[in-house]
């Protein structure tokens, strides 16, 4: 889908206008949260609360509650979690017949099912490893969808304070300049970035250097991993990056990048090369359909079951 | 080497005060020069010159001219000769009897020579591949020597206008707060980060890869590659990763770093875990001794050479 506006602000109104707004309003608020934990180093949002004073003085403390999930890499800590509640309880108060995929909700056995109704796609925290380490490069995710069609992403990259957003039809754009992809089609020239997965039995692992190899001797320029799919997928839409691929991310990690990146010009795709399907668990995204193709092609499979069944 | 005062700023003063005030003010000179070509979205700095506003327009221009060094991955612009250039003529006049191992220089054919005399390390572009990508991670790095022994590190983070100092027996800063290492010794609790290094051919990519299936067999919480040495070891310095290693680097992408990473607490030594050797093209870094003699242990070695020996 190419951008069908200029470089100008996207125009207000629409039907999910308000919905946007309050998307807006929750990334910045939970990613200044995390800032004001002390790692980031920027200013206070007006207005504070108790639920946000209580978010700040749990992740100041000096050592991290960290809990694992599927694997001694798949971390979670307190943050996380009262990030993706204080999220899911202002939307359900504004939007309460709307329904609700979240990363630590799937955690503890949600169902992660679209359904036409509006439904919230949300990570509080993506690169929780990151976030644990205080190495600075983590964001808060917001996908929306509609009929099972994304309508907007909102990302906020807590330690840069870029906000990037993307609306289905009006463009993408990070800190209101317009977001483009990068018109690149040969692997040869290409920034490829790409993440680890939670798995690290030696069977994926082999598969997961295997496909950095492949990527690698067709010569591309650099392969980068840098911690969150989100964001990487932010770097694929502003053009600074021409291809990404992974096995083992979520819904959540790629609702709010897909239209992000389709609404910079981007593809998003599956690794076969068919159409993108969020509950895979895997995708290939690029600034070019030859690109995305090419990267596919390179690819093995990594299995990581879908996203609504488990 | 540990840190010998609190948590206030270091003194003024020493034998090489003018030297060290003289790199900062080109570290931000060149790296603001960068921001200037657009990507990167910062403020002027007064007092504009002929040779800034040429270093502007050239790198304005839509399509960077890049050359190859060593492989197709080992990328050179105009940028990096220019501010380059910028950075050792204002350093020659100023102190001419000084002597200059510069990346460009070396790539040009210059020997790479540690005397005893004053020597300036100098990366006027640390991180090339990422800034032909205008992928936002992308540093200035000007280290300086006497009778062997590193004195001072400035490295300067484009992007994100972050100043890194290290000064010997006087703390390591960022931004004028003090820098600390972690002190994890535990490899199963450990961030690490690396780079892929210039050499491709399918023998060095197996050793590469090979040695992050090591670490990750060994369950490190992640691996990360952000394509800038300089910026990854100062991760390292600011406690965001516990460990760092790379065969394949320079003394000008170490020198400053170096002398950050000490002054902040933290270990830099060679990849047999023996001293390091600022010539031998291979580190590895941690917060603690235990952290980089367990990462040295884990290693294979990727022959790269030296750089007194080209």
């Amino acid at each position: 889908m190419k951008p069908n506006g200029e470089d100008e602000e996207a125009p207000a109104g629409g039907p999910w206008e308000e919905c946007f707004e309050a998307a807006v309003q929750l990334a910045l608020r939970a990613g200044q949260e995390e800032e004001d934990t002390g790692y980031l180093g920027l200013k206070s949002l007006p207005g504070d609360h108790l639920s946000r004073a209580m978010i700040i003085r749990k992740a100041l403390s000096e050592e991290k509650r960290v809990s694992t999930k599927t694997s001694a890499a798949d971390l979670v800590t307190e943050t996380d979690h009262l990030v993706e509640g204080l999220i899911i309880s202002e939307l359900q108060k504004r939007f309460p017949s709307h329904r609700f995929i979240a990363e630590e909700a799937a955690a503890a056995g949600a169902k992660c099912v679209l359904t036409p109704s509006p439904t919230w796609i949300v990570d509080p925290i993506d690169g929780t490893c990151n976030f644990v380490h205080r190495f600075p490069t983590v964001a808060v995710s917001i996908g929306f969808a509609v009929n099972q069609e994304l309508e907007f992403g909102v990302i906020y990259h807590c330690t840069e304070e870029r906000l990037y957003t993307g609306r289905r039809g009006r463009g993408a754009f990070c800190n209101g300049q317009r977001l483009r992809v990068s018109g690149e089609t040969d692997i040869s020239k290409a920034l490829v970035l790409t993440e680890i997965g939670p798995k690290r039995d030696p069977a994926t692992l082999k598969l997961f250097l295997s496909n950095m190899e492949r990527l690698l001797h067709a010569k591309a320029h650099g392969v980068r991993v840098i911690g969150s799919s989100t964001l990487a997928l932010c770097h694929l839409a502003s053009g600074a990056a021409d291809a990404y691929y992974q096995f083992g991310l979520h819904c959540w990690d790629l609702a709010a990048a897909t239209v992000i990146i389709r609404e910079a010009g981007g593809i998003v795709m599956d690794t076969s090369g068919g159409p993108l399907d969020l509950m895979s668990c895997r995708v290939v995204a690029a600034g070019t359909r030859e690109m995305a193709t090419l990267i596919a092609q390179a690819l093995q499979t990594i299995n990581y079951g879908r996203d609504d069944e488990k």
